[in-house]
């Protein structure tokens, strides 16, 4: 194998792939990245079983090749390379790989390609094609809703629902619950869901960084999922069992319609909640009245914090208590200057929207308290 | 106790007073800050016994008094203050501090402020005054030579040495050792010695992070140093014991000296080092020759890195192998573009030199390699 490339490409790609390395590889060959050198093209992969992803770079390719090295030291020594053109080598009878650039040279002990457990990308499926755009917008407003408990592991994911032109992406984790939607462009099959991990989602985010658009081939079987755009393909085992219907746990009528600047009332509740935080349900109370939210909350041990908001009301007063961070989670991720929060009473769900995005929900149980 | 203040300066204070609360506190009256309002000054203290500081803020005071409230509430709420002026009221019958800005009002249980062990000031002892440029330069050329072993606490701060005019400071970890010289204004005293620790020197760094010089006073006795400026006090424990006599480290004559561009040295070495960092003793092998320097590492498990420098050489060719970690910290803190190495043979100490900083020396001991 021989080619040279851009430093800042390598690097990037490199970057990328070694985050899908396994963090305690079961066996030394997981520990590295995979290189195929190929028809002016450098292709990388990276798995750990769970998920995977192939990159491919732009390369003058002298000779074809594969080759795999320890991903911790290939992201280490391509980041600090002097210059931007990057020669690589490997020495098939030294079994070393080599890489110049600059005055700088570097040889990589490497691990047998043969070994390497390679990805194979998802054949027979169904499929469809979305903007990152929208993706990315279902994947922000969703994921930080999921659950980290890995006892329940439905809620360690998110649900993806397809129907027509439909996407919708729903998490929770049972005290609260994210709903999304967008329009996908080409759908080849009619209803279907699936559960995605967390992690995948989160990766797409931060593979698909750039703010330009890009059209995403996904393609699904019953156990895997892929995301594919021209530079990279990313997948994924999906995650088994039955997401509950989360349609049931979105009230039909509210008795309260209130809205809210949101920066505003985020501010409040970050600083009032500081007081909740180490106690256990970190809880704020609101008293919706005359115009205004009081929030309040009481640490027996801290001491006490309260703050008003205006607030136009529309319906019946109402007096409840929120996990303070279930609140901010959902205010980051709202565009609107203002937002609307549904309530019926203390004891009911609420629901927030954003008046930016009509079709996303939030839906957040309240805490019980003794007052 | 009432008075109000300006938020950013109130937070400034408490943030910096935070720092010298124990992380984990023997009692609880040792994670508070001390709070004492009077004469349109509010005046903070916080201590965990080994170092301490005192803070003053102007405030207009409305009613004298004093309370100690913990640290990291505090530090949290007034931080997330949303306006400018800050109203700050003590109940002393029910004990509850009142924070209040804008629309938010916090209270805070107290501890009493009798059972504070308040800083006591050094009164009879030697002093000096010194610009803060000064001591920031000694600081920073030097502290990161300090060892973390406390097995050997001499080596865990830094030699403060005083002769008529001139302050030096001396850190070493048995490996290297870093010695930076300046001007004193005025000196009450003639030859002395102290130890301060390294924490100390830092949070004086952290604290005058302004680029302003301000003028020093600094105080001494045989146990404890304090730093003052017209916003704060800070005091420390000095640490016991002889620090070794560090000049006989420093070689007196050199066969060989090579001036090296200092950023193009410190990337190679960085990026060669890359290769060594998981191996024993962290180790680069230069070899100094026909005008450039050969940089290289090998790690048995990893793989092997070498690039070429160019360099100015005066004397006998060098062969030599140093701790990558030792060159990188000394070239980090090097000012001139190029710089000054001094070398004997491959076992001998090496010294640098900083082309724009004369009197700031750094040795450095070889390691012994096979080849």
């Amino acid at each position: 194998m021989k080619f040279s490339c851009l430093k800042s490409e390598l690097s990037q790609a490199v970057q990328i792939a070694s985050r899908s390395v396994a963090n305690k590889p079961q066996t030394p060959i997981m520990s590295g990245i995979y290189l195929h050198a190929v028809d002016n093209m450098l292709e990388l992969q990276a798995t750990d079983y769970e998920i995977g992803v192939i990159l491919h770079i732009p390369a003058e390719v002298e000779k074809n090749g594969e080759v795999v090295v320890s991903g911790r030291y290939l992201q280490e020594v391509v980041r600090t390379l002097p210059e931007e053109e990057v020669k690589v080598e490997y020495d098939h009878d030294t079994k070393i790989l080599k890489i110049s650039s600059g005055r700088s040279n570097f040889t990589l002990l490497s691990m047998n390609a043969a070994d390497y457990p390679q990805i194979t990308r998802i054949k027979e499926s169904k499929h469809f094609k979305v903007s990152s755009a929208v993706l990315k917008d279902l994947i922000r407003r969703t994921t930080f809703a999921c659950s980290s408990d890995e006892t329940r592991p439905v809620f360690t994911g998110a649900l993806l629902e397809l129907e027509n032109d439909s996407i919708r992406m729903a998490a929770s984790n049972v005290h609260r619950l994210a709903v999304n939607e967008g329009k996908i462009e080409e759908n080849a099959e009619e209803k279907n869901n699936y559960i995605v991990p967390k992690r995948v989602l989160e990766e797409f985010q931060h593979i698909m960084s750039s703010e330009v658009p890009e059209e995403v081939a996904v393609s699904c079987t019953r156990s895997e999922m892929s995301f594919e755009t021209e530079k990279f393909y990313l997948t994924t085992r999906l995650i088994e069992g039955q997401f509950p219907d989360y349609r049931r746990a979105i009230p039909e009528q509210f008795a309260t319609r209130v809205q809210m600047k949101t920066a505003d009332f985020l501010a409040a509740v970050s600083r009032v909640g500081l007081i909740a935080r180490s106690s256990e349900y970190n809880t704020v109370k609101l008293i919706f009245n005359m115009g205004e939210v009081h929030i309040s909350s009481d640490n027996p041990i801290v001491g006490k914090a309260e703050e008003t908001v205006p607030a136009d009301i529309d319906g019946e007063d109402v007096k409840i208590a929120f996990n303070a961070a279930y609140l901010i989670d959902v205010l980051k991720i709202v565009n609107g200057e203002e937002f609307m929060l549904f309530m019926n009473d203390s004891l009911k769900p609420a629901a927030v929207r954003d008046l930016e995005k009509q079709d996303f929900v939030y839906i957040i149980t309240p805490v019980r308290t003794k007052n």
